[in-house]
């Protein structure tokens, strides 16, 4: 079962940097197991035409190594605890894609601006607030699950399924490795189109409650009709 | 005649992708027999490597499905209702390209600033009222139609022919498929030349009216004289 | 000869869209035989992928066809204005590239902000001024030519080879149809570059006189010293 | 040992073309060997697919060419000043960059706003001032090193592996010509990033110094914790 997941983590990854999400090795993607609390996670730092199945790594949900011979991603202990707060989820994946870092540097959230985002992201994508010095001293590694927590109060996680790491970069997530490079790949195309659109109308007003509403749930739920019943 | 046009229309889907208009699943292209009232048009969320010529649907202008076994495009109301509005179009294309987006989600209309805008649309490309609350409620798919052909009282389709659904994106027409492609790409491309435009010199007046003209009918009509007599 | 010469032509016209100035038919080279006063330049409307050299069209310096099936680019009459006003010049090209028909359709010059334009052009890239309604209605291609050459007084267009005609596009020559597309393509990253500076810094003062005297002058001239003798 | 070398420096001058970093020749490259106080460099003009590891040209320390027919480029006098400003250093890369370059046409640093950023430069990326006229008249190769080591008071070069060189461009440096070349690419994408990230919020605030240094000494120094124990 875990060689199936491997080679599934590996392609998500590979995937990553298909869609041009990822400069030398700045992207991590990563799947959980729920019922034996592991996940499988890409190791920190190796080129991706290097990276094979088994070069994956499996930690437990303390983050000790359960098998593989190299250091998992630096992310890891973040990916850790977003599958503990967010137990409806099954899979991570970082990245510093451009757009999506753009406006996390800026410290803003991604307004919902048409339907686009609508489709994907039911309401604004959250940028969290920066981490303090304390947090900071700590280790920032450690807080920055907490501090992405502490934005989806209220907010279900598969209906965001993203969120801007203030001066760092997106997160995002799904129901499996797959659907959150899915999310990754469309959270860049979103700050891309929002990015362009406030260039040419700083003052255009989000979508309505009403059409996000709609549109969101055309895709998604128990009334969609997208599709063919298939993911995307 | 069917499985030629099935075949056609299919072209006309990857061609969109091949030009880097389509993200995943993100745009469709269709072309109707007019005399048999019958339109050919993508699947709804099928990725585009396994779309086949046989994966269109033929469906009649009330959407019941004629042929084939999958669900139709969820845009395919839009487009049957721009072969009712518009008798003198062949062709419907819509996309989530990146800078129509923009000004589509920015609510604008793209003003004529050259000569690359004037060779094709004769004009400003229109961009729609967003829908009233009520129209959302009813369901913004019936709706959209009708809105952009309140945008086109007074305006000859063939000579515009594009448009930007406010919050949504582009839709493109043309006497048949190829051609609405045709212009999705041209739409694109003056989209985002416009937004560069605009940025350097935001205070630019537009083309005058007399220009345009000039340009617009050195392509179009009985005095073209560009090209060898083909379409572009 | 001749032969040899539609080969180069056609060559020139395929490698502006290899370097990615060109959208389906939207761009043109020529290249002149000053002793036999014949221009050599692509059909009018032809698709890249069904050009062949033979597919190029011999014309005279009044616009007369002299070889070739074909009819010759709508442009022509530009490219032969510019013969006859730039007796040093021997090549010339036209696109619709992107950033260089921004700052056309904006009515700007491109200032001289940098080492990379100075290397090339000495001096800012004119715009010139739009077309009067009279010259319009008479026929703007007729006189296009002739606004380009009011903007060169005093101005050596081997020195500065490059315009933008406003609300239309770029036009550069060289001494033949190789270097023009070689200035093509640096002029639309230049014009890139620059966007890019102006909006990180809008009062930014352009390279000193003395700057732009030294870096022109180490490429070109008698006391260039830069590559290996080559061209560029 | 210096067969090896000029093959690593070709290289290195190829990978700059392959990610995208240059137009036609506008790079180099170079690496020096310490004790023999030879430099190899990139000859100049001479296009990239001509080149092979055999054109590369040596020079000593005062700009002698020891070995090759090719004349060196006109950048090496900068590349061998930059040797001699930071012992520490082992290669040093030019290019003209988009984004690199619109920073240095605009006169400004880039200003560390984010994780991206941090993992790479300790500090913003210094802009030269640009030089005088007394200089650019003596000659601007010659005072370009010295105006770069002006900006370096008080920086460790390889803390900080690059600068902008005000109305020209970046070079970057590193322990050989592959870590200048990764830095180059590095330099790059933070520079759009933080192009992008201005433009939609101009008064973000920089990165602060606790979190800079964390994410610095995270992938750098003796308790670095990134990657497998390799460069990057």
């Amino acid at each position: 079962m875990l060689e199936a997941l491997k080679e599934k983590v590996w392609r998500a990854n590979l995937e990553l940097q298909k869609k041009g999400l990822v400069l030398y090795t700045w992207g991590n993607a990563s799947e959980i197991l729920r019922e034996e609390g592991l996940v499988v996670i890409k190791p920190s730092g190796v080129p991706y035409e290097e990276l094979r199945p088994e070069s994956m790594v499996v930690v437990d949900l303390d983050g000790k190594i359960v098998e593989g011979s190299l250091r998992p991603s630096v992310d890891t202990k973040i990916h850790l605890d977003l599958y503990k707060f967010f137990p409806e989820i099954g899979g991570v994946v970082h990245t510093h894609s451009t757009y999506a870092c753009a406006w996390a540097q800026a410290c803003r959230d991604i307004p919902c601006l048409g339907g686009t985002h609508a489709d994907y992201f039911f309401g604004p994508i959250p940028c969290t607030r920066p981490l303090s010095e304390e947090e900071v001293e700590r280790s920032f590694e450690g807080d920055t699950g907490k501090v992405i927590a502490e934005r989806f109060v209220g907010i279900k996680p598969l209906e965001v399924p993203g969120v801007l790491v203030a001066y760092h970069g997106p997160f995002t997530w799904g129901k499996d490795a797959d659907e959150a490079v899915f999310h990754s790949v469309v959270l860049e195309e979103i700050a891309r189109m929002s990015w362009l659109t406030l260039a040419v109308n700083p003052r255009v007003i989000p979508l309505s409650p009403k059409m996000l509403e709609k549109r969101y749930f055309r895709k998604h739920g128990k009334d969609a009709h997208y599709g063919q019943g298939s993911l995307h």
